[in-house]
Parts: C-alpha cells; sequence; structure tokens
C-alpha cells in the first residue's frame, strides 16, 4: 500500500509585513520584526496546524529609502533557534547567503540548530545580488552571475562535507574505557577548491537528521540548475497556476536529467492568501488590503508595461481603456494577461492599477474556495505544496482554522505529524553519511 | 545613600565538562554538550540562583585528539538564542572571534539576540590564536599578535558602531502618516579603516541594551591593555587570590589611565568550586575528581618544572622527595609554588601530581568556607565577581542552594534581579547613542 501523497506547508515569519504599507492595518504590531512573543506566537499557531515549516526569510542591505520589513529584523539564525524551543515538530527553515559567511560557520550554526531542535534545521541557500550589500562586507563589488552559482556549489560541497565530519557512531563516550571519540570516524574534509580551503573535521558530531535540508530559491536558468541539482525544496514565486505549472515541469524535468528522483525535490511557490467567510467577504478584505497600498507603484508598472503610456488621463472608476494597440512591445507577456483578465472580469482602471500595486494572487476567497485551488494547483502538477505569507493579521489563524480541517477532510494534508524531525515530515530519509556509505562498499568488495 | 557593592556571577555552559575525564563521572551525560535540555535545565537554575549570567566558551578546530569539550559542541549564537526564550532575566554571553566572522554578521546576530532576549546579550571578544584554526577559513596563517589586537579594535570599532545606526527613537512607526522610520535617525557607518570597510546602517533596530555588553579575556599586555579600554567585562584565569589582586590592580590601574572609571569594569576570575556538607566532604570530592583523571599531564608538568627530572622512581604515596636543589630554572615561579604548597601542607608526590593534573583551585570546601573564600576574593580587591565552572554533576545546584544565601546573607550579593536587563544586573547604564549624542551637543551649542 502507497501511501497518498501528502502536500507540503511552511509559514513565512516576515514580521511587519511584506508589503509597503501592510503594518498600518489597525491591528499589526508596528514592532513585530523584532517582537519575539510574535514570532513565537506565530511559529506555534503554525505548528497547531500541521505546518511542516516556518520560514525566515533573509537580506543584509538597507538604506533609509527600504521597505519596512527590509528595515528592520530578526538575524535568521538567532530568530530560528530561539524558535526550537518554543516549538517541538514544526521545521525551521532560514536564508544564509554564501556571498559574505564562512562556510565553516554557517555548517555549524545549523548543524547546533539541528541539535538543539531535535532534527528541525533547513537551510535556504542564496547568493546576494543587491549591489549595495557588499559595502557592508568590505568588498567593492559582486562576482558575476555565473561565478556565483560556482561559488555557491563549492560553499554548499564544504558544508555537507563538514556535516559529514562525523560518523553517526563516532561518538563512543564509553564511561569504562574512556573512549570519547572514535578516531577512524571522525573525519577530515581537506576540501581544497577554486574559492574554499577547509580541513575540518566540524566541531560539532551529526545532528538528528544527519544534514539539514536543503532548500533554494532558483529562477534564472543558473539557478534552476543549481536548485535541480541540489535543493530539496524550492521555494518559488508563481503568479499564475500556468506559471507554477510551467516552472514546475521544468525543475522536475531537471532535476530527472541529474538522475534525481523528482518526488524527493518539493516545488512550493510562496502564496497569499486572503479568507473570508464567503468569496465576497475575502474580496472585500483584498479590497481593504489594496486601499492601504498607494496606487502609484500600480501605475508605474502599467505604464512601463504600456509603452509609457499615461493612465492617468482616464477616469480611475471607468472600464478600462482601450489600449491593445499599445501593447505591442518587449513588455507583450505582461500586456497580453493584463488585457486578458480585463476581458474575463469586466475589470475598472482602478481595479488593475490595485492589483499591479498590491498583486491579489490566485488564493482569495472562502475556505472552500482557497481549498479548491490549493487543490487544483497541487494536483494539476503546479506545486508539492505552498509558502504561506500572511496578507492581513488574522490570516494564519484562518488558514489554520478554516482551510487545514478542509484539506485534511479530502485527504490532502496530514493530520498529525509523521515523526519527529523535519525530514520525517516531508517523508525524506536521513542522508546516509559518505565515509560510513564508503566503509560499507569496501567491506562488501 | 549609596548602593553596597555586590558581587557579580556567571555561571559557564560547558556541557560535558571541562577536563579530559570528567564527563566519566557516573552521573554525567556524556551528550552533554549537544543536549538542548541540559542546558537550558543549567541556565533556570543559574537563573534561580541570580545569577548575573550564563556564558558560552568557544573554539573554531579540532582534531581527533582533542579534548571532548572542544571536540562537540553548541555553537555558541545558536545556543544563547535558544536559551533566551527558556529564561527571562539572566544575562546571556558567548565568545565569537573577530578572526573569522564578519563585523556586520556578527552585529546583526547579537543585536537580534538581544531582542529576543528582551536586553541580555553579552559578547566575549576573542582573537583566534590556534595555528590550526586558520585551516578551516581558507587562510593559511594568523596575523601576528600585535596586529590581531588591532584587528579586534577596529572590528569593535565597526560592530558598536553599527549597534548606533538607529538612533533610539528612529522606528516612528506611525500608521496615520505612514512613516515607518525617520531617516534623519537612521545612520550610515560608513567605515573605511585598515582591515574593514563598512557601511551600514545595519538592518535591525537598537536593542533594549543600547549596545550588548563588551567581554574579554586578555591576558597578554596588548591583551589587558584592550581589555581595560574597551571591556565592560572581563573573564580571567587567576590560580590563586595573590594572582587574582595582581591582576585585579593592574588592569583596573590601566583602565583609570585609559580615563575610564574603574568601577564599570568588572573583573571575573573563573573558578571551579568543589562544595560538600563539611570541608572534610568536600576534600573527598575533589579526590574523587582526581583521581578520575589521568596522571599523565601532572607527571609531565612536574619533570618540566624540576629541569626535566624523573619522578617516576619515587614512591607515589610517599612524602614528596627532596628536589629543592633542582629547581634553579627558568620555571622558578611554579615549583617554588609548589615546595611551598608541599610545606604547608605536607604533601605525598601523588597529592601533587593530582593537584597538577587537576587543579585544586582555591574554592573547596564546605558552602561557608567557600563563601569566606568568595568574599575575601571580592573584599581584598581580587575580584568584582566570579564565573563559575562545574566540576561534578550537582555543583552548581549546591552553589545555589547553599552559598548562595550565604552571600545573600551577608549582604554580598543580590536577592532578586535589579531590573530587567543584563545591564540592569550589572548596573551599566544604557549607552548613549553617538548620534543622538551628537545632535543634543549641536543644540546646546
Amino acid at each position: 500500500m502507497t501511501q497518498a501523497r501528502k502536500l507540503k506547508l511552511g509559514f513565512i515569519l516576515h514580521g511587519v509585513g511584506r508589503t509597503w504599507n501592510d503594518w498600518r492595518h489597525p491591528d499589526k504590531d508596528v514592532n513585530a520584526s523584532t517582537n519575539f512573543a510574535f514570532y513565537k506566537e506565530q511559529a506555534q499557531l503554525a505548528e497547531r496546524g500541521k505546518f511542516d515549516f516556518v520560514f525566515v526569510a533573509d537580506s543584509l542591505s538597507i538604506t533609509e529609502k527600504s521597505s519596512p520589513h527590509y528595515l528592520n529584523r530578526f538575524e535568521p539564525i538567532t530568530i530560528l533557534s530561539a524558535l526550537a524551543g518554543a516549538t517541538s515538530r514544526i521545521g525551521l527553515v532560514g536564508t544564509l547567503t554564501v556571498s559574505y559567511s564562512e562556510p565553516f560557520n554557517v555548517a555549524r550554526q545549523f548543524a547546533s540548530l539541528d541539535h538543539i531542535s531535535g532534527g528541525r534545521a533547513g537551510w535556504n541557500v542564496v547568493t546576494s545580488w543587491l549591489g549595495d550589500t557588499a559595502a557592508n562586507f568590505s568588498k567593492t563589488e559582486h562576482p558575476a552571475h555565473d561565478v556565483r552559482y560556482k561559488i555557491a556549489a563549492e560553499y554548499l560541497d564544504v558544508v555537507q562535507g563538514l556535516w559529514d565530519s562525523w560518523e553517526d557512531d563516532a561518538h563512543v563516550a564509553d564511561k569504562e574505557s574512556g573512549v570519547f571519540v572514535d578516531p577512524d570516524k571522525l573525519h577530515r574534509l581537506d576540501h581544497r577548491g577554486d574559492f574554499f580551503h577547509v580541513r575540518g573535521p566540524l566541531n560539532i558530531k551529526r545532528g538528528p537528521q544527519g544534514q539539514p535540508v536543503i532548500f533554494q530559491a532558483g529562477a534564472s536558468d543558473d539557478g534552476r540548475n543549481f536548485a535541480a541539482r541540489r535543493a530539496e525544496a524550492i521555494f518559488t514565486h508563481a503568479p499564475t497556476f500556468e506559471d507554477g505549472v510551467s516552472y514546475y515541469g521544468d525543475v522536475k524535468e531537471r532535476a530527472r536529467g541529474f538522475g534525481r528522483d523528482p518526488e524527493a525535490l518539493f516545488i512550493l511557490p510562496g502564496i497569499t492568501p486572503i479568507i473570508g467567510d464567503s468569496d465576497a467577504e475575502a474580496e472585500a478584505r483584498y479590497r481593504e488590503l489594496a486601499a492601504r497600498e498607494s496606487l502609484e507603484s500600480g501605475f508605474g508598472f502599467l505604464s512601463r508595461t504600456f509603452n509609457d503610456h499615461d493612465f492617468r488621463q482616464y477616469d480611475l472608476d471607468g472600464p478600462f481603456p482601450d489600449v491593445a494597440h499599445i501593447g505591442r512591445n518587449s513588455q507583450q507577456s505582461s500586456s497580453d494577461r493584463i488585457l486578458a483578465e480585463v476581458r474575463a472580469e469586466n475589470l475598472t482602471l482602478r481595479q488593475v492599477v490595485e492589483r499591479l500595486a498590491t498583486p491579489r494572487g490566485a488564493f482569495v476567497g472562502s475556505p472552500e474556495t482557497v481549498a479548491d485551488t490549493l487543490q487544483t494547483w497541487f494536483e494539476g502538477g503546479a506545486a508539492d505544496g505552498f509558502v504561506v505569507f500572511e496578507a492581513l493579521p488574522g490570516q494564519l489563524a484562518l488558514f489554520v482554522e478554516k482551510v487545514v480541517p478542509i484539506l485534511q477532510a479530502r485527504g490532502l494534508f496530514r493530520e498529525d505529524y509523521e515523526g519527529v524531525t523535519f525530514r520525517d515530515s516531508l517523508g525524506l530519509p536521513v542522508p546516509v553519511n559518505r565515509h560510513t556509505a564508503k566503509r560499507e562498499a569496501r567491506v562488501a568488495a
């Protein structure tokens, strides 16, 4: 009997929000981004909802003009470690760049988090691309895009190599004989590559997961290949079902091409559900959210998409103007999509501008509607699961209380955690230690 | 009315122990170094004892021959962050080297810990000196000793500068106006020094302590000057009262020479109390501890101290041999001290070898004896407080239950925490933000 495939759920802990103005919601704690109690409450709520993991994103450079959620935020390793003690089953995934850190330190911190949490650490491997970031790290420029992925691949080799420093039975700790460690099972890495020289061994033994789970978020060609080769989960962006299907198919195919089992690689689009008791109530909540955002960015995007056409000349609450003839340009896929939405839903100019300023996403509606859409994506080859953003205060609670039970009733989502570790939740085995594997191969030969 | 000076107490969280063999004690958890429950229990116990702080030491390189407490250990930032959620008043101090990390990352991690813990972060600033460490960080050698302290000073400038990026009222977060941050109160650092170029600002606002507390452990001349200039607490090593007085006087004088208030710099020797119901029981516990250690290292140290003389030719349980004539050499202060102890206490050869293999320290005895000695050091100008190691399982509990109440009854130690933050416990004010100070100076001028 094979177990039915279940969808995976993560929740983004993002403090004050994800847009320019969502912190202005009357119920929002403006200190949320550095309020441990807020993070703890959200992580515990997600755990009550049997989510696979919480996720902490990151960035390394700000100016006074940066968006509120970039300006002031917890550093991922610290907040995930603090949450390890406040939760017991949910995975703890954080972004950490390979660009401005030492692989020995990063290997240690995630291994340590894996021990502290009883096997729930996950690392989202990224390279830093913001031009200003280098200036915070005594550097003048970033390496070129293709070199960045070479660095990332070698960096990951080092980190995963260090995680295998200790074979699972290396820590003997026999009080009688006084043998603390078996020297034959503690290994140097002796890595000498193009970018890193790291001797090892790591000064912390293998954690409950053997290796923390690797996340990636590759969108470019290099990024997709890196993710398809090395990641166990991909946090991606898919504005529409069609985008999701296209990315999903492409990356799974690449994974197969690299000789991997595509089912051991979870593709998880980020979504921003807006849930109401009815579809109409959800729609009203979306409008409330959109009304708080400035229309500036929406007008800007619209102009760029239609050859710098000036849309301010039209009545905001009138029908969307007939500009089909303007859209023949480099932005054609975007302009075609907008015109298709206008036709399908009979949108006003204001509605289009709002959607561009405040992307609406595909997950606005009643709990049933949202569950239907999740199911469509999951069963239709667009996703193995989802990473949920909270658009408005209270949305995570609604998701946990209203949507999760529907998914469970339909057999799409777990009733309870399958085991103890994050790998247990994902159904991923503990990777066999490379040195143990070699030893066993020698014995068998 | 001036408040009576109170002694400060820290506790070292060191997992399996601090010697080669103390993990072999029947009551010791051999997994303690990576067991969060063990760390949590000890930190909570120290907090019940109103300790000022727990301390997590660090190292960055091992071989299969390293001592058990180096081989396998939590990374400090992760375990301190986890403990932040499991405690509420006790300070959280960790070692982190300036040699193989980026100041932007370190500033962020400690600032984040300060927020998570409600103002309890402390950073023990060290430079890494073990030759093998460089090999884990793509480096071939360490900078020279004097350069290391120049790097450390500049590194600390950068970190403390980043901690002042946000003035205390920079985070406006006014929902009505939509102003999230006051751009005039968010500052770049624009540091361009010999070793680091860091633009800033830091992407996390100032924590409850303004700046985490700075620890140092300088022993060399450069190290003492660095500590006297920059540290707020010094974790030092003082095998005897006389050593303590000498170090204490020297460093306080240096601090005065740098224009600092010597009372705002706490000198805290590490001690390893061994407590029993009576002095005799404590002595028996010391002997139990010593018996578990190999005598090898004691014989080795003794030979080196007495011109490579072979002490194995003598009866272990006979009187210490007459070797006064051998000791005229470069190790004279050590050999004189050993001979003085032999005369004063009529020691056997075994007792001398044991003490060298397992340093006994000055704090072995009944709770009253230990409290007396603490008081002598504290009032005699050897210490402002102490950092306590646990020699044997159960010793922290004995210290908390038996010694602390005596210190409290004598008015030497707090009855309860003085406030919320670690700075409150230490009686250190929140440092005024440098930009705020400049602004106020401009307004006053």
